[in-house]
């Protein structure tokens, strides 16, 4: 139930965030919901089609379309006071991704793959929404240019596959220690501005 | 054998569609030819990925290919003459439509999917083969911003499961009645230049 | 034992070309990764998610995960160095180009499909790594302005099915002569600056 309800946070703020990306570009009321559909949608999709899960999983499971239509009409009309609530979009949006990368990998597991291919579909899971909404608006996708919001992912995944190696850490446990290294390795992060070094430099 | 060629000739409007914006594009020959077949099968092939329909609805459908090939060549050589025929070009466009959306709708109901979920179907079906050849093509998807495209999609599919609420209506007639909404909201729709209000204004 | 090595070897063509695309457009370290990452196996996921092959293959082959990433961590690193290497690298790609479509023939005759679907999914398995790279750094595809990339991958396929008419040739020498094939044409096509006839011309 927790859970649950946290997913749905996650899906609120990843859909926000596809609200705001379609805005800028002024795609219509569609192109908007479309745009945060996939957002929200897309990285779940991906990592369905690549394993083989079929049908892919939200056309099983009204409640997110439902979430995401509410959440854009809702971000349409009240789209000046999104700025009141940045702080708790940036919160969700961290615990979405958390989220996200352990059902990633979760899938992964239940497919019987190796511990590094469910780390890629974990951070497919979380990123690859982004990367999709980004494509769509015809902008190079934001994470190639700001790694480390997959980076965060991908060690989330590996402290995961650190600790159920240890017999006395059960599996929920380390499961939640991942999604929690997550969000906090992303809250530090973005509040010490932590980045890879560039190798470039933009004049 | 009525629907077979209507179906044809809807994959010709969306083919030419497709050579249509690869060439202004100023793409070579075989990107011509990717864009047209993208275009005319990538909303069904999208459909059947994401519904685990495999292998994809193409590759058994040969006629299609060769249709598409036969399209590109004649719409290449004949260029200047396509405008007169746009009047037709957009009938069959119309009709394509008003066609893949309820093959959508049906291979939804097919795989047991719920009306909503069936009708997104139908809805990808019909409009993302041009999201794709737009996508291909680096442009921000049009019906992004032309959002009545769409939703007389949606809007069709929602007569349809209107009407096979009452027994005394057949599947067969529910459905005509369907694709015969979508054409006919879509020639009053570009006819009186409806649209859905925009929300930003382009300076 | 010898076409693991050559399939290695397109590997890593394939990643450093998707490597020198992403710097190009000042990607970071993560970007880079990703790209070379769907340059490499791009073509061969699109067909294995046409063909409803599951899970798609690279899930189930670290090897080349770690071939790529060994790749662009050196390719980072000697990025001035790899001019020097210009030559093998472009040796390495045709030869994985011939590969690839190969492959993706074998894959669609094992799938029962016909010869106009298997050639077309040799192309993919051969071209599609770039298309998806171009798409992701937000530019139009180069292989749709420089056609003979994907015309020496269908001749190619042409090219084996007729010679598997003949029963005095085996599938074996029917399979390298295609390989071949592609080899040189494409080796004559830049030598020679083929290319098909420019419907347009830019100002």
């Amino acid at each position: 139930m927790f859970y649950y309800i946290i997913d749905i946070l996650g899906t609120i703020a990843f859909a926000i965030s596809g609200v705001l990306v379609a805005m800028e570009k002024k795609l219509d009321v569609f192109g908007v919901l479309i745009i945060a559909f996939v957002t929200a949608v897309g990285g779940g999709t991906l990592r369905d089609l690549l394993i083989g899960i079929r049908p892919v999983g939200w056309l099983n499971a009204p409640i997110h379309i439902l979430v995401i239509v509410l959440t854009v009409i809702l971000a349409i009309l009240f789209v000046k006071q999104l700025k009141y609530v940045r702080k708790s979009l940036f919160l969700f949006d961290t615990i979405g991704i958390g989220l996200y990368t352990m059902a990633g990998v979760e899938k992964g597991i239940a497919a019987d793959l190796s511990p590094v291919m469910c780390i890629a579909l974990g951070t497919i899971t979380a990123c690859f929404g982004g990367v999709i909404r980004d494509i769509l608006c015809n902008e190079i996708p934001v994470i190639f240019r700001k790694e480390i919001y997959a980076t965060v992912c991908i060690l989330g995944g590996l402290v995961y596959f650190l600790l159920i190696q240890f017999p006395v850490i059960s599996n929920t446990i380390a499961h939640s220690l991942a999604i929690l290294t997550i969000i906090v390795m992303r809250i530090l992060a973005v509040k010490f501005k932590i980045s890879l070094p560039n190798i470039y430099r933009e004049i």
